[in-house]
């Protein structure tokens, strides 16, 4: 391998970027197994259950030092987010959440008492989303802590909702509101930068306990299922928004081979966000598009929906689909089309 | 969190055991949702598929420094062996594998083309055993190379093996041979030990290959399966031999609520295996009993199949089940019990 690696030269990962990553590393895999309903390329995979039902799967990793820092991160907040980040992608399927495996692997720091905290907000979250937690694997590691979550969901398969269905016209829907998450984050690691080395440290969080929920304990929108089934909505496309609503919109409009255009005074902002973004001199819009781990759900539904859609309460209507030629844009108030792209915006095109 | 931990004391992780602290987080734990067949406790959990069918499911995780050392461990035998790793326990349940998640964190060290190997080793042990590679998540980590691997599959719930069926006077079965990937791993870490800082190494495996291959490159025993199918034997309860002979035989014993006595003479061990621990002054039957990653199968069948399960010529019976009241043992040829513990044996009680 090490000889195959200098004749060859060597490609960093950075080259491709995660997705391009995925896509090169599963390019030659088809399923072949007839209970393989959903493989590679959702947020969730699918296999048969029954004649018509099906069981959904997804699988996440939160690693210590790049998902979480737990300088700051209480455990307790810790296991609580692994089990939203699971249960999210089941969500954004359009099943119910049901089983969940939490694999551990435990640095020496951590104690018992450490680990009663993590697994107690796993629990909690557990409970509160009516899923069971039927175990997983615990083991020592060098690597510092490392978090695998599981979670089967299960569907009627007529209701599953993939990210490839969107059509031209449909509306794009988003719950919640955008990049609290993201500015949480930058929230915390400002106070750990300013209290370092401070005896008794005071972090400054008052006004902002909103974004530190948004971050260190997302809630799982099992709601947003609920309601959409209670009013007979099934969209046409969803996923979860962890890698920011530019990401993930550019993830579902490539899955439907189509377009869109997403009015950038229509993205819901918590007022949190907007005083902690302006406080940082920063863009509130770029850490919407850009921030990720909002764990809302990103859905398209038909034009002919919008007054059900509205009268749910609960979602905002962003934009439009498009044809697969345009591409996906933001348009701003003063009417100037900026073209998305994976990480953000960068290009900027005038009407 | 910190205040509580100075409040409570601090207990290590190392006190509780990997089982006692599976046990302990997960005491207060109870499925609640009637889709769950089979919870915590086993080598894999189950859910409803259907009336007659169930999904079996399990989730494994490989750490760098822990489970392996990229110094010597080929990534494409890596990828081949975690594939084995989470087959293993969905063939403990007497089920068929038929789906895969692979989820990696990846240091930086690592390139495009030594994810191309891991992947290749995955793909290629995928179609070996007609398993369909649906997916995963892919990160950075800072933490070293993270596998975790999470596969699904598929019985009739009649037909599911758990650990806790065993009966008196049942047979006690095991695959294959045991201890000799321990001896493998041993054979590696001497030539890392021996070669260190020597520029072209030219470690000393002849006469070995089969330890390595056991050790890097282990197969998941879906023929065993396959042959038990074609003979209609169910087993009363199986496990993975992934820990070691001693401590996976009382698993099944404490879930099956049963003892054991099982017999020197008879435990399967390869002659490498005896070659290898005798350069090394070891016991291979220490090995076998300790060693772990066999990742054969261990189980018990009714005595009546004596014969049936010896027509395989796949098998070694290696004793039988006791009452619970008697503990697990191993006789000696001379006669001699010695109690089995988890970590091997310690204590000597003669008859």
């Amino acid at each position: 391998m090490e000889q195959k690696e200098k004749i060859k030269g060597r490609t960093e990962i950075a080259t491709l970027g995660e997705f391009g990553l995925i896509d090169h590393l599963m390019a030659d895999v088809t399923p072949q197994n007839k209970s393989t309903l959903i493989g590679v390329g959702d947020d969730a995979a699918a296999v048969a259950a029954g004649q018509k039902e099906a069981v959904v799967w997804s699988t996440d990793q939160l690693l210590e030092g790049i998902d979480f820092d737990l300088t700051y991160f209480p455990l307790r907040h810790l296991g609580y987010k692994a089990v939203t980040v699971g249960v999210s992608d089941i969500l954004a399927m359009n099943a119910r959440p049901e089983q969940l495996m939490l694999s551990i692997g435990v640095s020496s720091k951590i104690s018992v008492e450490a680990l009663d905290d993590l697994y107690a907000g796993v629990k909690f979250a557990c409970r509160e989303l009516e899923v069971d937690f039927v175990g997983g694997d615990t083991k020592p590691s060098v690597t510092g802590l490392t978090l695998h979550v599981t979670v089967l969901g299960r569907s009627e398969r007529k209701k599953i909702v993939r990210r490839n269905g969107a059509k031209l016209n449909d509306l794009i829907c988003i719950t919640g509101n955008l990049g609290a998450a993201y500015m949480g984050l930058h929230l915390l690691e400002r106070e750990k930068r300013v209290l370092q080395g401070i005896d008794n440290p005071e972090p400054q969080f008052a006004g902002y306990e909103y974004l530190l929920e948004k971050y260190l304990k997302p809630r799982a929108r099992k709601d947003i299922i609920d309601a959409l089934d209670e009013e007979g909505i099934i969209p046409t496309a969803m996923i979860d928004l962890s890698d920011g609503l530019s990401s993930d919109l550019m993830q579902l409009c490539k899955a439907s081979k189509c377009g869109a255009r997403i009015y950038l005074e229509r993205i819901p902002i918590a007022k949190q966000t907007s005083a902690m973004a302006e406080e940082l001199h920063a863009d509130p819009v770029v850490a919407a598009l850009q921030g990720g781990e909002d764990h809302e759900l990103l859905f398209t539904v038909p034009l002919a929906m919008q007054e059900k859609i509205m009268g749910l309460g609960l979602v905002d209507v962003i934009g439009h689909i498009t044809a697969d030629s345009t591409g996906c844009f933001l348009v701003t108030p003063d009417g100037s089309d900026i073209r998305l792209k994976a990480q953000g915006f960068v290009e900027s095109e005038e009407c």
